[in-house]
Order: C-alpha cells, then structure tokens, then sequence
C-alpha cells in the first residue's frame, strides 16, 4: 500500500502558462530560417554588417582600462542616462537624465511596467494584433485582453478606445506603438496621438507607448512621440537595440518621477543591474560622436531596403496583394487576397523555396484567426540582392498555391 | 457637473505590490553606504580590485573583431554552456551542455524559476530567514510564504520541511541556498542535503537551488550540490557575477531537460536574450584557460579577507557575541546578546562611526522581527585595513550602545 501524500508523482506541477503553452509553432517555423540557403523575413533583427563594431570595442576597451568597476554592480550610469535625455529631446520629449529608467532592453521595459501596473487577472488594452512580445510579457500576470480594432491607414482604432473606457472598463494600461508598429508597420498621425492622450488622461488609464523604432523614420522626421504630448499618463519604452546594437542589452523606460523608485524594485528583483560595462560603452561610444552619423547610415541603408522590397513586390506579388509604404521600422505588412491562408503559403514557402515570413495571426492577442491572409515581412536583416532573390520566391511560392 | 467616469485621477492605479512597498529603510540605509569614508560591510559586492578587466577585455575585443555577430541576438553560445558544464562537472553534476541554460544572472534565474513554477497566489516553502532577492523575485505572484527555521549549525530544518509536506502542502517550490548561504552563512551537511532530496522527490515538490557561493568555499572543496543528488527534482540555479564579474551579467540553470524550451519563453518574454558579447566574451576569456588560476586568487584573497574580519570580531566585539566560521560564501553573521536591536546599532553606527551592515530581521520572509539582535557582516568587498578599522568602530559602536 502506497501512502497517497508519498506516491511518486511524474514530474513537477507547473504555472499556468506552462502547462498551456505547447510547442510553439512560431519557434518551430523560424528555426528553419537558419537553414542555409533559407531567406528568413521572419524575425525583426537589425543588420549585423552596420553594427559599429570597432568604435564600440574602443569605447569598452578604453572604459575597462580605466577602471575596473566597469564589471562591478553599480547606479545607473549617469552619462548614459544624459545621453538619452539628449536624444529624446531631439524627439521633443523634454526629461531630465535623472527620470531615465536603464533597463536590458525595451523587452525588460515592457515587462517591468507590466509588473508595475497590472495584477494578476488584470485587464489590459491593445490592439487586436500586437507585437507578440508585449504578449508575452503580460503573460505570467494571465491578464484579459481587451481588444480594439485597427485601421489599416492609422493604427490604434481611438474611438474604440474611447468606447471601451466610457463603458466602465478601467485597464492597468493601454498598449500600443505609434511608430513603424509592430507587425502593422504603421505610424499614428499626430491629431490620432493627441486623441489618444487625451482619452488617456480624462480616463486615468496610462499608456505604455512602445517605441523601439521612432528613430529609424525613413521619410522626414517622424511625428512627436506620445510622451511628449503628457508627462503624466504616457509611460514610453525606448531601445538602444536598433540604434546601436542588440547584444548591449540596453533600454530605457520614462515614467513620472515618482515611480521610478518602484520600477528600481522590480528591476532589482527580476535581474539586480543593468550591465555596467555596457552602459559606460554605450555612454563613451556616444561621448565620441560617433551617434549621428551611424543612425544616418542605418537609415539611408534601412531606407534602400525598404525601397528595395517594395519594389519586388510590386514585380513579384499578385495584383490582389496590398501593402503600404511604412514610414518608420523594419516591416512590411501584406495583405494577401481574403481567404489566402498565409500559414499555408509559409509551410510551401519553406519546403519548396527556402524562406520563411511570420503569418499575420501570430499576432492577434485574442488568439483569434484574424489576419491570417496577411504576412510580416523584416526588411532590415536582409541585404538587397538578398531581398530582391527572396521576394521573388514568395512570388513563386504564391503561384505555386494558386494566389 | 462632472461625469464620474471622467473625472480627473490622482495617478495610475499600481499593482498591489507596489502601493504595499513604502520607502525601502534598508535601501535608504544602503545609499548611506557610499558616503565618503563610511566603510560598508552591508552589500555582497564582489572585490573589484580582483576583476580580470584585462584579460576579459582582451578576449571581448577579439570576440569583436571576429565577428560583429557577436553584438546580435543570438541562440545560446554553445562554447559557454560547454564551459559551464565543465565547471558543474568538478562539483559532481553531470549535465549535457545544452542543458544549460544561460541567464542574465543567478537573479533572473530564480525570477524566471519562480515564473515557470509558482502561480499567482500560490505557495512557497523557505527558510524564515532567507535572501531578499528572493522574496524579491516571487513578489509579483503575491506568494504565500511557508517558512520553516533554520538550525544555526547546518541550515534548513528538514523535520520541519517534512512535517509541512507530510501535513498536504504543497507549495511551488522550496528554495534554499545551500552552500555560504546567504544571509546565514551556513553550509549544508552532506547528510542533510541527502535528505531534503530524498523529501522532495517523495513529494514531488522540486528544489530550486541558488548557488552563487558553492565555487567560493574556502576550506577545502564544498560537498556536492543538491542537483548531484537528484537531477528530476532540483532545479539549480548559477552566477559568473561572483567568481568572474556581475556586469558580465550572466548565470545559468539547470532543469529537467523538458522544462528548457518553457524557460526560453520566460526568458524571452523577460528579456528576450542574455547579451551576446558577454558569453562570447566570457567563453573566450574561458577558452584561453584563465579561470581556474583566477579563482584560485579570489579565494585565496576572500580567505584571507575572512579571517580578517572573525580576528578583528573576536578583538573587538563583546563576549555575549556570537558567530561561525563561514566555509564559503561572502559573508558572517553575528548574533548579539538577546534584546540588542541591530537596527538601532546600525543607526548609531551610521551616524557615530560611519559603518553599515545589515539588521538581520530585514531577511525575516514572514515579515517578523526573527534575528532583530543579528547582524549580517560581509567580508568580500573591503581590504583587510578597511576591515580590521571597520570592526573596530562597530566594536567601539556596541560600547556605545551598551551591548
């Protein structure tokens, strides 16, 4: 006879999400990307040949020479906090160097506001598709998603916003990303922002404005961020890991004052420090001048491959496919012909042509089938004869399935 | 008449946690630590006069050289996790290089543990003393705490863990630190060990086991962790923050080979990926055969430091004193008579002496004064000088105090 309490059991009861989350067939698809001789348009990663390298392996070389508590804990690096104080001003955002929050990343910044602002079963508002990062993020708080529609020309549907809010619902905060948004590859126009923040303030819901791509505006400067239109009820994310480089492990978060000590607590308890060594590089780096003129580089380089993947669309794509211009970012979003199951175009994509996309319904936040004849496709990562070669599978590849 | 729903709002509504977290008093003490010549005894800071700055710059910069990849995200550094399973080997843990997984830090580590284990709400078994990093880290799943005490000698009561477990709780994990814990200082006796294994494999409760301290044992080698003694039910958590540098910002965990891809997601929702030029650096730095004679320096430097600091307590402290010798770890703990309340000896021996440590009832996970007459006293971080002055104006400060 077995005691019950004592019965060997199979194995660890898990969280929630754990036990819910199966194999990912995201992770499955976008590890064929690394096949080789596959074109992978899936994931949103920066070109690795415009990294600046060297300068960046001086500034460390030279920090770590001149004092070796570069490897130590340490406060946020008050040099790095200027310098973003310095390049949101250039946005229109004026914050003093104190406010700036370091975080590893935008991807910390989100999941540490999450863990600010939301209780566990909490509700939180965004748009029907979304990065699904921020998805994740929220995930271990097993939040509900309330979700508004998006316009296709615009974004974030503001009078659905307005509609929800003036019902009663009162979410931990609203998600969204005005600039080169993610997967839509929109930016908001500006009288949209001001409703927003608007909405926002009257309601008391803050939003947290994801903003990794507002300086890689491809046509002008791009619209004010949010922040700069309420200090008080815009909470915003910012990233070093497209200006400059992903494996610094840098972001930021601007919130009001007083909130700061509390996210210094929850940053302490999910990772204790920022990396010194890459906040004093970063801040030597930038010391050196050396920003405006690498963020020059990468636009006019992001720019020519923006313009070189639209151009293979237009000579590779079926008439019945529509995408826009993006403004900011590193996406383009495809709508294929209704019915189009774009699931299905990655599987042939993959087995007969050797390039992957992520398909739209990835992204939809209520798990929904929305968008599931749409495509994202990165065209930051890719060199051009890399993209034209690639469009021109997918051009195949839509042939091949009757598109 | 203004709409209610439209009225205007102090601020935004925080999560519970963050409107129950007042003004941290012991961060607040902390900061009194970098007070031009007050000598802190408080933080478990590394001694970064011991950091390999040279070497590890030299092998980021060739990192750099080789390939700029090295600043862009990336899957895991299969020469890192080699490495680490090489060093786990030496303390009796066999594991496949894959199966480890790397983190930004012991900290992330057990945050991510907690994420994968422990449900909103849910239970955790612990010492009543134990590190605030981890009360920290499961704070967001609001957690209810089931502490069991400590045996000043050896650590964790394991009748008692018994008697919870045997009583039908059956809490997410239980988490110890067995080897220099902290704030304890205390090594757990082989047989103990065997034990608590043997317990949670009998309940099926898992083990996370944080081990930042088991590579700096000062007295001959430690005993073997718990994940040589079981490796389906401890889950064991590591740190290059102590025995190379914390900025390096990089740790690992050891799971069930199953649970990895779960761990991925967690990270990834996290923080999406631990910094690429770090582990390459680090693997570098590893490949050119530097850390087995680097750590021999550091602890041949910590021993030294350590027994500075348990002369200078018996010279200066008062008979009714009362601590051990720690056999690896960065820190003592001294217990003062009965009745003395740390805190205010800290109090006067900010302001009077300008010397910190920590009150030990700031480690109490159920809240209580448990160990208000205790100190916890690091050794690592100070030069012998600063430590013999050190004890000696807590000493004076006692006197001052009555004690």
């Amino acid at each position: 006879m077995t005691d019950l309490a004592s019965a060997p059991v199979a194995g660890p009861a898990l969280a929630g999400w754990a036990q819910a989350t199966g194999t990912s067939a995201l992770q499955t698809m976008l590890s064929v990307g690394t096949r080789p001789g596959t074109i992978s348009f899936a994931l949103g990663l920066p070109a690795p040949e415009l990294f600046p390298a060297a300068e960046y392996g001086r500034a460390a070389a030279a920090v770590l020479e001149e004092d070796p508590r570069a490897l130590q804990y340490s406060p946020p690096s008050a040099a790095l906090q200027a310098h973003v104080a310095a390049l949101m001003a250039q946005r229109g955002v004026v914050v003093a160097p104190e406010e700036v929050f370091l975080t590893a990343g935008a991807q910390q910044g989100i999941s540490l506001l999450a863990r600010l602002l939301l209780e566990p079963g909490g509700d939180v508002l965004t748009e029907t598709l979304c990065y699904t990062g921020f998805q994740q993020a929220v995930e271990p708080f097993t939040p509900h998603f309330i979700t508004v529609p998006t316009d296709g020309e615009s974004g974030i549907d503001v009078d659905a916003v307005e509609a929800v809010l003036a019902g009663g619902a009162r979410p931990a905060f609203i998600y969204t990303v005005p600039d080169g948004n993610n997967p839509l590859a929109l930016s908001m126009p500006t009288e949209k922002r001001l409703r927003l923040v608007e909405i926002a303030r009257r309601y008391g819901v803050p939003i947290v404005e994801d903003d990794p791509y507002g300086f890689l505006a491809y046509d002008g400067p791009p619209a004010q961020p949010l922040r700069a239109l309420d200090r008080d009820w815009v909470f915003y994310v910012g990233s070093f890991s497209k200006v400059l480089a992903p494996a610094l492990r840098l972001g930021w978060i601007i919130v009001p004052r007083e909130l700061v000590p509390l996210l210094a607590i929850a940053k302490e308890a999910s990772d204790i420090n920022t990396a010194t060594l890459s906040q004093r590089a970063a801040a030597r780096y930038m010391d050196g001048g050396h920003l405006p003129a690498h963020l020059t580089a990468v636009r006019d380089e992001y720019r020519l491959r923006r313009d070189t993947m639209l151009a293979a669309l237009e000579k590779h794509f079926p008439t019945g496919a529509r995408w826009k211009k993006p403004a900011a970012g590193v996406f383009i979003w495809v709508e294929l012909p209704e019915g189009t199951d774009a699931s299905e175009v990655l599987r042939v994509a993959i087995e007969q042509e050797g390039v992957v996309f992520v398909p739209g319904n990835a992204f939809a936040a209520d798990g929904s089938s929305t968008a599931s004849n749409c495509m994202r496709l990165n065209f930051s990562h890719s060199t051009p004869d890399v993209i034209e070669e690639g469009i021109a599978r997918l051009g195949r590849t839509l042939k091949a399935v009757g598109v």
